[in-house]
């Protein structure tokens, strides 16, 4: 596959509805968007500026909350639109269910697409409450179309017994370090990668807008060391999920989720011309 | 139909699915229940005391908030359940489409039900966004197979212009006041009764703590004078929605919401034995 | 008794540990006094200015919330102290039960005071989960060493059912409106009078800040007019309590409680020579 | 003057810097038109539509929120070219004192401009804290260039004993009626109008969120029935100040000044065509 | 002494009457109950699942707030009463006072008891504000009939002068670190040991939750690496004390106290059978 | 210069006019006062007293938000009074900007200043939407008048790419670390140090409540180690700057300003005779 650097079409995704405890993160499009006016376009960690950048926002994708088929299947298309003008998506949930759609439109186009999958949750379970369709099921019914050995899940930290035990069988899991992500790059060599974080991988003492606040977790330091890592990895396709707005009474977890957006747009977008 | 004072059996109903915007009301009636505690049991207004009141709490339905018909099927059984056990359902949402499966089950037993809908909002939407069962259409689901002749609006602040004509035509408004109250009752003699409170009736002063704050809307006192107007009506069910803990700060309306409960339980209830 | 106005002296009793809910009333003293340097010195509802009222402010009374017995005593000796210099006790809670040492220093000097008591609740427990000291009680503790022709209580809109048929029995209920209060301070002629504010006499809506926001409750209109009716009543000493600033999320209820003390000091204090 | 109905043309001025206590009006122009969206386009108490109203969003006066003159100098010019293209400014503060530069650009065009100043705060003040531009002095600004005939002033709460002096004096004040609306305007004939509404005119218990809750104050009801006096009088130019959104826990007060800003385009906007 | 694995009974103690700050720790054990549940059985950090434990919930201790000694008293009695059962206390306070009781019946029946005691502060001044018995006096009057020789303190940042001077002097501060622990383990043997975690031991970064969040303290991996050191220490007894909700805006601090409580119950439980 | 301890002069300077974006740290000179009081006179980390230290509060300059010259002059001529009576200022802003009176002030007394700047944020714009004096050009202000030589930034994570090219072109950067401290002081000898602290150098987690919260930022250990490496410096004046108490809900915050200004004096104070 052809791994370069390619414009990005920023995507909102404002979708919520399997959240199981407190949702909100359907605001989340609409508050990182503004949120980024207000960070700096220069990035001292990656030494890049968001002016010099290729990139364009596409708006949000327009659905019924409620109706998740729906919702999901505009959002597919959506993704397959953009793919097919050459562009890579940076997709902001939303509920880490919407990875769903966009990694299968990713998979049309790339077919030998690998995951790296950022969370604090396995996601892993084959149904949650009786449902298939989970922001808790979706890593799961990522391998229905992928084989496990295309999925790499770092920082996981909760999850039921059982998840971590398929995980494990499975080789899924990893620590979060840059050295184990160096390990996994070498070993896979350079597929087209998507790259899915969920915001809730960092500790709660900087990231509490999220709806399940899980102790633990990472620090911006070790995410940002982290992403180096993948400066010349071929990532296709990213998206960024679980801030919830009503949740971040200080704001400082939108000033995150935009400073994380603002790092991802100069780690993976190609200069202006 | 015998309109003998029964059981009250309480229900919870945790579903907020279809919220457009700030959704939270799944919270309420675990919220309710526990203000109930720190609200006194008398009732100045009534002259009357909960300790007196022959009442049960039969828990929450539980369900997948995102499967919507299954969570509908399963709160339609359950009432119907509590009616065969001749006891009158007092119904705590949730949104206000739990409406729906309550009216569906308690007109299985009374074929001449008439329904009062305290609302700040018509929900005579025919669809929302493309969706037929939403929080904005459960009026109108319920014309589907009752009568417009069997519903009553009382306290409709907000609306499409579309929503306000098919009411006006179908005669379906009323202002929210005793006299009209009183001015009904004496119209269509003593049937079994549904009271639907959707509390965004009240001010948003006195209850901000809902997912739309529309401003207008009635006092506390109001209310309490409208239902007295009720003591003699044949109430057989009852449900109170709307209330969003997430956007109660300062836990007023969590008050208020536990003292219409209160009210409603002492007004409908019958004596223990 | 001689009632020509006095120098008012402000005294902070921040003590709130029979607050059986939400407490936080402790803090309510420098709030409301930070607060009323933002709140105008003059009032148009009774054209007067504070530029011109003789008060000054003795500070807070020391003590240890948890010790109960000693907070009291402390309190009690301070207004005893206050009113020996022939000042006005304008005392700050803090919860309710301050009321009580207030009005047993004020009665040592001032046989036959008459108590306006103004309250969303009775609080006429004789005891409150076995205790007898407790902010559920203090109406009653008063009726200890005054009589209930000596107390008159206003605005009341909560309670046990046990409480309210005391209270009738006595004769200690008023409805909340100036035609009442004119026809009390009619039948009883000019005694010297305390009068003990809790705030949650407010209706919810513009007084959100306190433990037990009951549903109901007067305008800040009613209010006015109604101590218009004092103007030239014989008040010897006031409290104004419950204000809980942490309950408080937009300092509304903190602007309210500082208008009310500056209503106060304007209405009973004497101009300054 | 003719008066026929506008185009209306949308303006936000985000500048909050003389507010002496909370400011935060500066974020007001972005929240209102977000929150808009989520209001109904019909309106019952009007029973009109937005749908059907003729006029268009200008953005924002960008400009640096601590340089004052440059400010209201491009907040002057930006309204004066509204105008010069036959459009109705409908300007959306920030803080009260963005209504001078309107005026002052309003009456270039009108020189027999009235207006009407709706506020709980008289802001007659001529200097405040030494300085001559303020929020709080900005209805004696207007006074600089307009005689006191041409200013009307209503719900005024809060001021200092000086402010209503001067107000008494010159015959500024008016209860906030529609019957005392209606006298004006039957006594001044039907010359330009321009409305200054300052949100903080309504009572704290519906619009908490704005720098100084106030007691007191007028409710939606009132403000409705007021406005519908307004129908046929010849509005040219309008504003709607201080709700400060980080002030607005619960958001009632955003959707109170997007329905109040939805009645002023339904009430002062030509139909479109 | 015998350490067998027992079953485990959890007790509440909603007693915060001596916060000398900030109360609010009444409505912790409530709240730890409810987010529990909304937290996963199994534990990645200790590789064991809820599910398995063997516990059961004893409710909570019903008391006056206010009544100091006699809520002392009861739940000195309740954790007696659990003792006698053979079960293992683990109580969910409450302000750090609750200590005192839970270890006096511990030590009625464990005489040579140890107690390790996680906290930001000594809590070892004799006296505070003139009372004996307060959460700033408890570890002082736990050696009214403990040794210093049997107290290990881990953790404090936070004290007078003078109780880092007592505390130096009796040996009794260690630094918090898993080599310290391993240290204190291998000196004392294997004597029954009662664990006590204020939890404002953390970081206020991920629990700002808490009356006085003092900066400093440690991280919550630093805790499970602690906790990690007590796996084959026989526990007999825990406390988790200091959650206060109504200072948790985001729920994070609720989420780790939850967290907390979990690893405890796993780490110290014996497995159902 | 002699560098003997001085007695310290506390000064607040409540001003934030130039806060682009959410202000209010004018509310910080009397919060960070008020909870002081709250944090214990004993500094673990320094092991010294607040008791010990000789210290006084000069109250706070007053003046008007949004008239900045005026402001900015007042601040410095009362420092500049500070200093002629031989005391060092300790200033508590505000925002940053008041670091420019603070500095000009100081050099008219001591010519050879060093300035040590720990900040999130470069400041070194040469001017901001158009205007010199801003929060965000206050260290490029200061280059007007001491050399790029006598400027030291320490811990900046934030900036446009010019100013952070501008501090590398002339060696302003440092990164936050006691040893590069060392080396530094090491270098320049000891003349007199000024020290401004933006206290937004930490990480929100520990300090979210700051108008902009910018991921990564120092921990609490961390600024400890470093101001221990001042001991012997010849620090004449200090600054602390930047709280914003509205955006600080949990005081988490608060508590920490207040304990970097009790470490302040114990570090920098001379003992009371």
């Amino acid at each position: 596959v052809k791994t370069e650097m390619k414009k990005i079409a920023v995507l909102g995704c404002p979708f919520d509805s399997t959240s199981s405890y407190r949702s909100g993160s359907r605001f989340a499009p609409a508050v990182i968007r503004n949120t980024l006016r207000e960070v700096e376009d220069y990035s001292p960690h990656l030494d890049g500026d968001l002016r010099d950048i290729d990139y364009c926002d596409e708006g949000d994708v327009v659905f019924v909350n409620n109706d998740k088929e729906q919702a999901l299947d505009l959002i597919k298309k959506t993704v397959r639109g953009i793919l097919s003008e050459n562009k890579m998506p940076l997709v902001l949930g939303g509920e880490h269910l919407i990875t769903l759609p966009v990694v299968q439109a990713v998979r049309e186009k790339y077919k030998d697409i690998k995951v790296l999958y950022l969370d604090a949750h396995c996601d892993l379970r084959d149904e949650y409450l009786g449902v298939k369709l989970s922001h808790a099921t979706v890593a799961r019914r990522l391998l229905d179309f992928i084989s496990p050995g295309s999925l790499f899940q770092f920082g996981i930290r909760s999850g039921e017994r059982e998840e971590f035990r398929f995980a494990r069988k499975h080789g899924i899991l990893y620590d979060f370090s840059r050295k184990k992500l160096d390990g996994v790059l070498k070993k896979i060599g350079k597929p087209p990668l998507h790259i899915s974080i969920d915001l809730d991988i960092l500790n709660p003492a900087i990231f509490p807008g999220t709806g399940v606040p899980d102790p633990g977790g990472i620090s911006f330091d070790e995410f940002i060391e982290f992403i180096k890592g993948l400066k010349k990895a071929g990532i296709v396709a990213m998206d960024i999920v679980e801030l919830s707005p009503p949740c971040d009474h200080t704001e400082s977890s939108s000033f995150l989720a935009a400073t994380v957006m603002r790092e991802m747009l100069i780690l993976a977008g190609r200069r202006k011309k």
